[in-house]
């Protein structure tokens, strides 16, 4: 272990914004890290249960451990500000001082405001959104189509779907998606039941060259996953969102999470959770 | 607008990070807010056309708009700090210059490392982690289930189909689930086809009257839905589950993310994408 560094992500919730914000911030050097994420830390004696997991992990090694906290509550905080032997790095208490001195009023130090379930809308938001998502996956069902907020389309494999389930993940959005057929692609005409929702339609593409390899894995050898098949497919379906001016996106190199995002901002959607 | 703050979240990627951060700092204040993201401001230029947008949006503002920022390119950040009117809370580059000092290496200030698709191979992961997870929700397909990471077990509206996707999309984790029949419950029986796989699987289990008010929206007035049969169900599969020693979770109150977070610990489960 004496080359690899040892980091920490605690969090009195699920860690997930800890660990984003810290693993974004290690990927920025040339330094190898364990990363281990301790969660629900959201009293003084779990605080002191993951101060001890901390030292006993780290026992032997050459550095003290990283440490990164979103940890609310200041005394459940002390617990790991106080200890010897580690170095911490606060994403929350650093920004809540010079927060309320900005806003002019007190915080509250409440845990559990964000990602809760407090609010039971939100959650029946998200769930509801998901199963929109689900029944509206790969043009499913077609009926519905006017309570999405917005309808991807795009030939087959080209990641309507897990940027659909993103959306309505992350982001209480419902989406619905169209596969566009071979009928769709050969008469270059919008399928008639996208013509009533053409506000609502975005496109999805992709380099043919991967959308080849990413089929050939899915169906080796067949004529689906043909490079011919994906060229054309990929060049019909672009004319048809140029002719029918569709916004479209080649997703070829970028993320869920990017793909998600610029759909969201160019169509101007609004999130329905956070 | 004036009392509501005008808040924005600017990144040189899709500023989900900065969201989550800001959006759980600011929930500690009682206080109204107008949040904006701006994604994506990854040149100087882009920078400046965000200052604008910012400008103009506070213009009538009592107050001074709040900037969280996650920019790691400083030239592209020094836009923003070297702002008039404006309070800039930076995520990054606070931390930037401690982490130097503490792992004694120069940041490469690069952006673009995390949740990006530089390395294909994580991309596939998730692509592959959601296929999976969508192909065995429901207990669609019980092949392959030796491939999961775990098996999420629990009745029908338990929270297994939201948790699984979450755990694919968020984590690239491969999960299947199984929702447990009325032959499995009246038999009490694990059903066969999980027996092989006990090691991997997971309990969900809800308050019955939340159920009760689950599936009465889904499909109401039904047996499905009524009170006396979601009591049934839930004592069924909590018995099972407590016979057959598999470990569960009350998703009642939970959210996706704590579902989520607390079957990657208590399993020990590898997440395969940051």
């Amino acid at each position: 272990m004496s080359n690899v560094r040892r980091v920490f992500f605690v969090s009195d919730r699920t860690g997930i914004t800890a660990e984003a914000l810290g693993h974004s911030l290690l990927t920025q050097f040339a330094v190898a890290t364990e990363q281990v994420t301790i969660p629900f830390i959201d009293s003084v004696e779990r605080a002191q249960a993951a101060l001890r997991r901390i030292h006993t992990a780290a026992a032997e090694d050459d550095c003290r451990p990283i440490v990164f906290s979103t940890i609310i509550d200041p005394e459940i905080l002390a617990v790991l500000r106080h200890s010897e032997g580690l170095v911490l790095f606060d994403f929350f208490d650093t920004f809540i001082g010079p927060l309320e001195r900005e806003l002019k009023v007190p915080s509250s130090h409440v845990i559990g405001r964000s990602h809760g379930i407090a609010d039971d809308s939100t959650y029946d938001v998200r769930i509801d959104a998901i199963n929109f998502t689900l029944n509206h996956d790969d043009g499913a069902t077609l009926r519905h189509y006017s309570r999405a907020d917005v309808i991807l389309v795009g030939v087959s494999r080209s990641g309507k779907t897990p940027s659909s389930l993103y959306l309505a993940l992350q982001f209480g959005i419902y989406v619905a998606n169209y596969p566009l057929t071979d009928e769709d692609l050969t008469g270059l005409r919008l399928p008639r039941v996208l013509e009533q929702q053409r506000d609502k339609l975005f496109g999805l593409t992709i380099d043919p060259d991967r959308l080849h390899s990413i089929r050939s894995e899915r169906r080796p050898n067949s004529h689906y996953a043909e490079l011919r098949q994906c060229e054309y497919e990929v060049a019909r379906a672009e004319s048809m969102f140029r002719r029918e001016g569709i916004p479209y996106l080649d997703i070829t190199t970028m993320s869920i999470e990017e793909i998600a995002s610029t759909l969201i901002h160019q169509r101007g959607l609004v999130r329905r959770v956070y």
